[in-house]
């Protein structure tokens, strides 16, 4: 098994694209230094229904050590700086998921 | 490309844990009905964290078609009727993801 952790975000009023396209940097840049991610996903919400957040994270590892790497990496905790400035509201979770594939 | 929808739930004071067994229980079926969903996770939430939901699912779909057969099918939506009666809270949120692996 492993462990999938979900972040929904909605952002204040007045971020920019600019602004998320910032954050989109930062995360990009996360699975080439912390090797525990086993997939990493995130992105802006396609505006199919009414009500949803406005951006996610999914991010998969191995098990509860693996995300305690992931959340307590350096340049994990500097995105998620960049997150908390511009964020209204977080929903966020970590479930049990099957191995991949 | 595809898409990756995500909602996290918290429940409502007094939910059982039988009672999300049953949630667990409609949604297992989807996959073998649901022909569009490429990959469907759910679960509860580990405890690794403070201040998170409590019940997260994440469904894999190829397009917004498909989103939209797994959203409005029979199946799906009697599933989430179970869900909204136990759930307080609801985030949720759709975006691109690469193609698998």
């Amino acid at each position: 098994m492993g462990i999938r952790h979900v972040a929904l975000f909605r952002w204040a009023d007045g971020v920019t694209s600019d602004q998320v396209a910032d954050v989109e940097g930062a995360l990009a840049r996360l699975p080439s230094v912390i090797p525990e991610l086993r997939a990493y996903t995130f992105g802006r919400d396609l505006g199919i229904s009414t009500g949803t957040y406005d951006f996610a994270v999914v991010a998969d590892v191995a098990d509860e050590q693996g995300f305690v790497a992931y959340r307590d990496h350096p340049e994990h905790q500097a995105a998620r700086e960049i997150i908390t400035a511009l964020a209204a509201d977080r929903a966020s979770l970590q479930f049990t998921v099957p191995e991949p594939g």
